[in-house]
């Protein structure tokens, strides 16, 4: 398997074709930015923790039978995944109040809702990310309805196995963010990552933010709050 | 039939009691407000223009079936209503793409969507009625999965209606605000206003702007351009 050309950068990731058809070579990249890019940084070893902690979060939810983009991986910051056609909604599942939620309807921060909430935000840059519904994404042509009740099904199987998982390890999942791509043969794939940029996770006892809210609040070290997700999940680093 | 004491001051109307249970003494207020209150005016004769017009798309709403809280228009600027409890959420109908929903999803103003999108908004002045999604209903309580179905068949068959009625008048429904409320029995009514202050009505030929975007925008005359709707919807101001 060889590393082909650059074919997409994201904020925190970019893409490459491989030698293989169908197959994509992913690099985590060190950078933190928030508030749609707003505030950025380059946070030395973000990159390798977030590779190590999706990959291994995505090999758990394989086991569970929920598939994902991801193949394997290679190195600290690498991984291959499977090329899917990226679904421009991101899916956000919450269990307990806290950011835009919050906000959005005036609940205090760490109200643990009384059912899930599930999200659909457009992935778009320049709008900033807006929340929609299901007449915007009609409207839009971002999905069918067949696929908005597979990605609501999707997100609320994989907020039942990352909650319990995630409280053995004395971790409450207060929310997080997927992204779903089409494969080749239209089957809905879980693909971008799980990790603490892209989830909210508090210690259950003593309810310290272990994810991005570090960054964007400025509360401490991110990799520190990092590597203790990343070592209460087992892992160790190489 | 006696005015009692105020039970309540909006933005656009006050709420009186009567001597009859069950039954209120609305009147309109010549205020104009726009961006959640930052915008303010008082502007002669918008009040009464906003009572005739509302008093006769309820009354012709009522010869299709569809209740409101109307009973009867009372003066120039004041009717009778039925006491309903408001559900406080807006039911936005939309069917051209303007005002929020074309920053939202960055469509431009005037393109007609292919079909039409129902939105709900928290209402609630703190938060700038922000849109909401169906979860986020239940989270709050603000109505039962069952009424949320009865509000969107009732808005899309008002929209029906409205739509091909200002149609005629040569006037395109472009968007408008509903609210509705529970009767007595638990019965959902629809309740509030519909005027050039709730609905973005163009002329169907030239596009001239006939509802509250001419105060929004400061586009000339708002009185002039709600008497047009008035005088084509075969209104005599008295």
């Amino acid at each position: 398997m060889e590393k082909g050309q650059l074919l997409y950068e994201g904020k925190a990731k970019r893409l490459y074709s491989t030698s293989e058809e169908g197959i994509l070579w992913l690099e985590y990249k060190d950078s933190a930015t928030a508030f749609n890019g707003e505030k950025k940084a380059t946070i030395e070893g973000k990159g390798q923790l977030n590779n190590l902690i999706t990959s291994l979060l995505f090999e758990k939810l394989k086991e569970q039978g929920i598939d994902s983009h991801f193949v394997k991986r290679l190195s600290d910051h690498e991984q291959l995944v499977r090329h899917v056609e990226i679904i421009p909604i991101e899916v956000v599942v919450r269990n307990v109040a806290a950011g835009t939620l919050a906000k959005r309807i005036g609940l205090e921060e760490g109200l643990p809702l009384k059912q899930t909430i599930v999200e659909w935000y457009y992935k778009d840059d320049d709008l900033g990310d807006p929340l929609i519904n299901e007449d915007h994404i009609a409207i839009l042509s971002l999905a069918s309805p067949e696929e908005l009740v597979t990605l609501r099904q999707k997100a609320l199987e994989i907020n039942t196995f990352l909650t319990s998982f995630f409280n053995e390890i004395g971790v409450d999942l207060i929310d997080f963010k997927l992204e779903f791509g089409r494969g080749s043969d239209g089957a809905i794939l879980l693909a971008d990552e799980i990790s603490p940029d892209t989830c909210r996770l508090w210690d259950s006892k003593t309810k310290e933010k272990l994810d991005k809210d570090v960054f964007r609040r400025d509360l401490g070290s991110l990799t520190d709050a990092y590597k203790t997700v990343f070592t209460r999940l087992g892992g160790v680093s190489s």
